[in-house]
């Protein structure tokens, strides 16, 4: 688990700093850091001779740093290898708003965008650890049950880190802000939330016989909200 | 509801084609559309002077346009309003696959990625229609019931509209892909599903005692799967 200072914070410029209700926008380690680590996948932005890309793609986060992985072939990852500059954008959907207005209909959410310099990983014993950090931080000892990747796996793999430079987090987490005067239109008003559950996991249909539902998946339960299951797990990373 | 030929499709180019793994991939109106239609945030990719941006909005299509809208002051909104190359991915997770071997943990997921040239709705009746059908997208006949945008309401929000130039779909949806040898190993392996729920909705807490739940709301029932009900919708949305 990080050992974070209660003043720790992301210093933010004109790049990250939220100017649309500054209000919902937190900069500290600890609003950031939850947002990100009760997330799995993130929108990694890049742009290619000036045409953007969106890539969605499985993260995690060890300390002030971000990583995602894929195939070597990913047209993302041979982007991103030399350097350059790039976003990820982690976003909880939370809550649909209905107010009394049609204008003041709105999301309950928790995203941050966080920006650095993205590098390939590529010191061959960094990498192998940081792969095996990502499935701890899934399921926590399963790596030492399943079969380790082989030379030729770990090849066909690319590992980015991104410190992270600047983020913020924007958070809203309320019923409709209504002008006053609204309150008396005679409309059914409210949340409705909305949330990532898990369900009762699926066995491989070539799973042998007597093979037990291992300790390590044990949080993500039929209904288990998987923010919390992620958030839970992320305080019990192996090696940090 | 569109009218769609079934061999409708967008043309993949360089910039939109599944390269890794080309069978998880396409390209066709019908499967991509019905990506979009059962998401409602999207990540936004644009780039400022090199600097890629990712922003989470939610967003709504019609025909093969894409709109998301936010308020006058945003960044990305200035940004995009002049007509710029855009990219809009909209991700669905829908499981964690664990292998017996770590190379082959996966996710089950359906994603878009969507390219075009954004740009602003300028004209006040287009904007104001668009505004409507976003608003009966979610919740089908509630723009009756609830308070119209003022003319400064609709000064301070602004509208983008995208023409999907080129999109492609990506979808996994299956077991642990696992190599021969390693069903032997004595691990569990399987799918934890994963799925947008909804809750039970909650009242505003200056709700006029007597008001019903409304008729437009109707689908979002304590455990519905969120991706569900706006497809439903999307397939009843007025206008089309």
């Amino acid at each position: 688990m990080d050992t974070i200072l209660p003043s720790a914070a992301y210093k933010p410029t004109a790049r990250s700093r939220v100017k649309r209700l500054p209000k919902r926008g937190a900069y500290d380690h600890a609003t950031v850091h939850a947002v990100l680590d009760a997330g799995l996948i993130g929108h990694v932005g890049y742009a290619i001779d000036g045409q953007p890309f969106v890539t969605p793609t499985a993260y995690w986060r060890e300390g002030t740093r971000l990583y995602w992985h894929g195939s070597s072939a990913s047209r993302m990852l041979r982007h991103l290898e030399g350097g350059v500059p790039a976003c990820l954008a982690a976003t909880h959907l939370d809550g649909l708003v209905l107010s009394r207005s049609a204008f003041h209909h709105s999301i309950n959410y928790r995203s941050v965008m966080a920006f650095g310099v993205a590098r390939l990983v590529s010191d061959p014993g960094e990498k192998a650890a940081v792969l095996d950090a990502f499935v701890d931080r899934l399921y926590p000892g399963r790596r030492d049950e399943v079969r380790p990747p082989t030379a030729q796996e770990l090849k066909a793999t690319k590992v980015i880190v991104m410190p992270i430079d600047e983020a913020s987090a924007k958070i809203r987490a309320a019923g409709p802000g209504e002008d006053e005067e609204d309150y008396a239109i005679p409309c059914w008003a409210g949340v409705i939330p909305v949330r990532q559950a898990v369900g009762e996991a699926v066995p491989d249909v070539r799973l042998a016989p007597g093979t037990m539902r291992p300790q390590h998946i044990d949080l993500y339960r039929d209904g288990a909200a998987l923010d919390a299951v992620l958030s839970r797990y992320a305080g019990v990373q192996v090696g940090t």
